[in-house]
């Protein structure tokens, strides 16, 4: 019968296992009355059992054993927040044979071993939660799938990297390049010693391939992200772009079309006009099209303690709501049933682009760079050439085209890149918004 | 054992109910491939069945019998979409009464009777669905209830009247009044002949009695919600907060302190840095502050007929899928386990405040009001005062407060309308934001 008394065990006692541990402590009361049930935190596991988390734990909940957790029969559900990819997995998928339903903040495992996680899952009938693992607190796996359930899904948007949103903003707003945002962000606490993983677009794929799989019902295919970080634009670029009337933001898009889906991670033009440009610092925003729905957007923090913990709560709540009434697996976990819909090649995409040549100050340049565009049916939008170089050297010549395909640009920007006038790599950016 | 096949009627064939139909019936198949689920429309029941609303609907689908659906032994789920209290009320008691779930997008209703109909269904263990009920296509009932299930709620600021948003929006870019704004809004079909529900704060009060039950435990209490329209404000109003730099929102506002709820409908200068403050049009938002999840915000479309179908069927869905796992109520409905949580009057909160002082353009005006108001120890943050009038008689005179009692205003501002400088009745409006 309904089993009205559920124990919780969390692997990892770092930041989010702080968090997470500090929700259900402190919010015990308020669950307790919205639930009717009692969630309780029978252990936690990390090596390191001394450090003061400033949360105060009954005695005995400390331990440095996860297997020991793992097998403990007064645990129904295992929190694993320690990260990493190796023995996160081994300890998840223990925990699954063990019949235990598992909770993870751990995009990166999901995203690259998440097919074998959940599949494991299924033939066990136990859940995995995730709601943690996009975007930190903002409830957008609850939103994808079930809020907006009756919807095909025409695009989602994210802005779900903290890191290099804050980088972007400080380049935006101080005219800073992107070294010295960097710098400034690994002193606040924001970026990480190698901060590879969050300005490359490495995190923010690892949950594009979660948003995707939940928007079009496909496999974690994570290695189908087009990929491509924040490090090679400039302050002038950001400038360039804001004159232009657009903000530049690290975009995870996934869209579908002509029954194929489109994933990429690339910092994306934005207009001024649209709400998720205005999405500044470390805060996230997803937005979501639907075709019943039409435009929505989600907003919060993206990550810290107890944002995160908020989400990892809210999912054992739910495992726990499924476990008292019987229903475990009520909703199904990542792409139950397969749509079978196919991803596009990056090649294949079509976009509007902004492109910053570095050509010498010489006439004839913008003749000959727009018609190496045009032979490519590039067409041009608008473009801004400033006044004379003093030493004789390059300008920057900018150029917005319409709607072209990405195969056609890649091609003219590598016959552009050859031409003798031009002396540095020519930079591109995709632009977002109603063709103009 | 589980059942996977739900049958579904319709009440009333309107906007809603055709958005609703026409999502269950073209959007079928991913909701079947998502959920593995067969949900069928059976029956809509309205008194018109002969007008073309753009829907295929299967023969025999349409009647005008509402009771003949609520009693169809093949309808697992009755959808309330004929708006009104008389005889709505009446029909999804006797849809209780007959076991059967119910969802409907009527806040009327449950704000005002909703006690009555939340205390029927449970005595039946059947469940009312009202994600349409606020904020349209915004999955927000379910953020509220599930996704931020593990925060102590301390703030709920909502945008959730797209017909004043669209008034106050107009007002504020094309610099017109509320007369013309109104009068545009009918002819866009986005305000009734009637707009006293939409420009009174009474629509957007009754949305907030049913965000607040939910955020804060308590029963509906539409009775304790403050309500003021737009129909006041004036173009100049609008502009001087911008000058100030905030806009003006309808807002819906619901905090918690001291133990103690305030729930208000009005006018609201909102800082334009804010996110909510760039919510324009009919767009609809949802600000919620959570003590673990920090702020976060929902955007979307408020209303239409598609956007306030994708809600419907999501409850459709969610019931469907508890039915299935046999997990009925699963979620409790409204206010399940009370907080004992107190409303406060409105004279009691604090704000900050806007005032337009309507004076002759005299000497000793402005030292006589601040005087007055400084004897109530409401003190002065800004104050414009512009040119003479030419014709000699009243200029407006701007102060902004800082946080004051409302209580204490009130006094001030009566004393003040009471002077003979003063020629017209003060205007306030209540300004949220960090204090400057």
């Amino acid at each position: 019968m309904a089993k009205k008394s559920i124990g919780v065990g969390i692997i990892g006692f770092g930041t989010v296992g702080t968090g997470t541990a500090k929700t259900l402590i402190e919010n015990a009361a308020v669950i307790k009355q919205r639930t009717g049930l009692d969630i309780t935190l029978k252990k936690i596991a990390d090596l390191d059992t001394t450090r003061d988390r400033g949360v105060k734990l009954p005695a005995g909940v400390l331990i440095n054993d996860a297997k020991a957790l793992i097998n403990d029969p007064e645990i129904d559900i295992v929190v694993e927040l320690m990260g990493g990819i190796h023995p996160a997995k081994e300890f998840m998928l223990q925990a699954i044979k063990n019949g235990k339903h598992v909770v993870t903040a751990n995009k990166a495992l999901l995203a690259t071993e998440g097919n074998e996680l959940f599949a494991e899952a299924r033939s066990k009938s136990v859940e995995i939660g995730f709601e943690a693992a996009v975007a930190g607190g903002i409830p957008i796996i609850k939103v994808l799938r079930e809020g907006l359930i009756a919807n095909n899904i025409l695009a989602v948007y994210g802005i779900i990297n903290g890191t290099s949103n804050y980088i972007l903003t400080k380049m935006t707003y101080e005219k800073v390049e992107f070294a010295d945002a960097l710098k400034e962000a690994q002193a606040l606490g924001y970026a990480e010693a190698d901060p590879t993983f969050d300005v490359e677009g490495i995190d923010t794929a690892h949950k594009l391939t979660i948003l995707s799989s939940l928007a079009y019902g496909i496999e974690l295919s994570y290695n189908s992200v087009y990929k491509e970080g924040i490090t090679r634009l400039t302050a002038q670029d950001i400038e360039l772009a804001s004159e232009l009337g657009y903000k530049v933001k690290l975009l995870a898009i996934a869209k579908a079309s002509d029954g194929k889906i489109e994933m990429r991670v690339h910092p994306t033009m934005v207009p001024h006009e649209y709400l998720i440009s205005k999405v500044d610092g470390v805060f996230n925003a997803v937005f979501v099209e639907g075709d019943a729905v039409g435009s929505t957007l989600y907003y919060g923090r993206g990550a810290g303690d107890m944002p995160t913990g908020s989400a990892v709560v809210a999912d054992i709540v739910d495992i726990a709501r499924n476990i008292a009434s019987g229903s475990e697996c009520r909703v199904p976990g990542i792409a139950a049933g397969s749509s079978g819909m196919k991803i596009k090649s990056i090649e294949d995409i079509e976009s509007m682009y902004y492109f910053r040549f570095s050509a010498l100050d010489e006439p004839g340049v913008l003749s000959k760079i727009s018609g190496i565009l045009g032979s490519r049916n590039i067409s041009i939008a608008s473009v801004i050439q400033r006044g004379r170089s003093k030493d004789g050297g390059s300008v920057p010549l900018v150029v917005l085209t319409h709607r072209a395909r990405e195969k056609d640009v890649i091609s003219a920007v590598k016959e552009i890149d050859g031409l003798p006038i031009v002396v540095d790599k020519t930079l591109f950016i995709r632009v977002e918004g109603r063709e103009s």
